[in-house]
């Protein structure tokens, strides 16, 4: 069987975790990481992989069907999608809501000009959570959607932690309160007047020597935007016992809709996820999508996509009549 | 707008359901019931449905755009689905699993000859279950696929227990174990030996004057294939009770795949339902896709097709802007 032939490009926790993800997926080889950093100093999880300096891609125009992106949302994606998208088949996670819009437009031009497809904003939210967002409002016109995320950790609120001074350790989970998701999966219907009500934030920090624990917490407490608007706890803990519990990246969440059929039957639907690690569950979704864009192209499909355009029978490995016969 | 014309082809449950689903979508109207009953006799939920005998379905070529078929899988959709895909584009809820390759085939030889587009087993299960079980497996190819049913009314385990002499009326409830539950979305990846560890069976009993319990019981449980291989708990109720308590149609259950991306990192990934009328939330799912099924066969789309085949984008009402700006 002939492979389908992957590229990464970009190699943090998300280029990582597609490199692992591809080992999970027979139909597909792995021709290569591309790094901005120099190749030689990029220590890979399977000592076979291929790492190149981004210089070189242009050269691998033929060599490989899908590239899978992995840089960030804010910076990155925004000029690498669409420069990418002129040469090859692509996958993102562009994770930035308000833009989705116009990185669609953007990269759907290249893509067309070049005959490549392009599938961005994969991955579970947006991606798997936008899939059944839509899925659950066609089928319940009437109703009310949910989203909930966490237990898991915040990336972003973490980093604002590490910033503050006196802390050299810090990681931040963001919680759901239970009342909450129990109303909400009762079809109570509740409605939350502020985010305080939905999720509190828990943070474990390890101080430099002489710190004050008093002070930081308080730093944390009142930051704004980041902490200010909820409940927060600040546990402040031994390094020792942070690099043996908080060294995971897990996360999760749900999308649940609430909604009626008739004025008397509550009908509800949801959609959850429970992850030990979002990177590596995140680049495995945009691996099953690239097989997907893969046979997409071959039909002919070219431009930009979202995971709303394509039918989940092309992501798997299985045939029509194995569909047919065990899985539907 | 010009709306979709929709028929309802048999009028038990399913087909009220979609009679009643059609109001919750602006974008549809609803052309008529077909029943095999003299119309005249049928008394439709909302007053102004128009009801035909099927004698009369052959007239109607030109004024439907989709039909949907409401009668059983035991016997009359084999022979409907073909008859109508070779007059109209349909979507069914063909749900004997093990004769969905050869309906498969049936239908679409027929939709393919007269160029329709067919749409089998779509609803619940097979249906959104069948989307769910493929996509999890695609995105985590190494795991186990779980699913549990209830807590909910069994139709045809109900039917078996008012079959019973003595019973004057009957319903049976499908409850999975808390414990099974629990263990599975914890990631245990427990192996059941016996669907006796999965769930257990529940049944609410009226009796006749004079009927015995003890004897009732004991026929219930005994059961081969229905309750004989289960734990069942039989309660014997009052009639007003009964119909107090015991009239709705409840139903759900959650697909569940428990995965791993790493040798350390479990990912869990889960589609639940929980619905107080099985056949009103059937039929919404019907009516979206009969969307779908309208919108592809406008692009020329034909022969049979299952909900894997179905970009979720063509079930919503919602535009491409509207999905990338607000939903995605």
């Amino acid at each position: 069987m002939e492979k389908i032939r992957i590229g990464i490009y970009g190699y943090g926790n998300l280029g990582k975790g597609v490199e692992t993800a591809i080992k999970n997926n027979p139909d597909m080889e792995l021709v290569g990481v591309f790094t901005r950093r120099d190749p030689k100093t990029i220590k890979t999880i399977n000592k076979e992989t291929n790492v190149y300096g981004t210089d070189e891609v242009s050269n691998m125009k033929d060599k490989i069907d899908v590239m899978i992106l992995c840089g960030g949302s804010a910076t990155d994606l925004p000029v690498q999608t669409p420069e990418m998208a002129s040469m090859f088949n692509v996958v993102d996670s562009f994770d930035n809501h308000a833009n989705i819009p116009l990185h669609f437009n953007n990269v759907d031009k290249v893509a067309k000009e070049n005959n490549k497809l392009a599938l961005i904003s994969c991955g579970w939210d947006p991606g798997l959570f936008s899939l059944n967002r839509a899925l659950f409002e066609a089928v319940l016109p009437i109703g009310t959607n949910y989203v909930f995320y966490g237990r898991g950790l915040s990336q972003g609120h973490s980093d604002a932690v590490r910033r503050i001074k006196g802390v050299k350790k810090a990681v931040q989970y963001t919680v759901p309160y239970e009342e909450s998701v129990r109303k909400v999966r009762n079809g109570e219907e509740p409605q939350f007047s502020s985010v305080r009500e939905v999720m509190w934030r828990e943070c474990f920090v390890v101080l430099d020597e002489n710190a004050d624990e008093k002070e930081v917490e308080k730093e944390i407490k009142e930051m704004p935007n980041y902490f200010e608007p909820y409940n927060t706890t600040v546990h402040f803990i031994s390094e020792e016992e942070f690099d043996k519990d908080h060294v995971g990246m897990p996360h999760g969440g749900f999308v649940l809709r609430s909604g009626k059929t008739s004025n008397n039957n509550k009908q509800i639907a949801e959609f959850s996820l429970n992850l030990d690690s979002n990177p590596e569950f995140t680049s495995s979704v945009l691996v099953a999508y690239a097989r997907a864009v893969y046979k997409l192209s071959k039909e002919g499909k070219n431009g930009a996509v979202t995971v709303l355009d394509i039918p989940v029978s092309y992501l798997t490995t299985k045939t029509k009549e194995e569909l047919l016969k065990g899985t539907l």
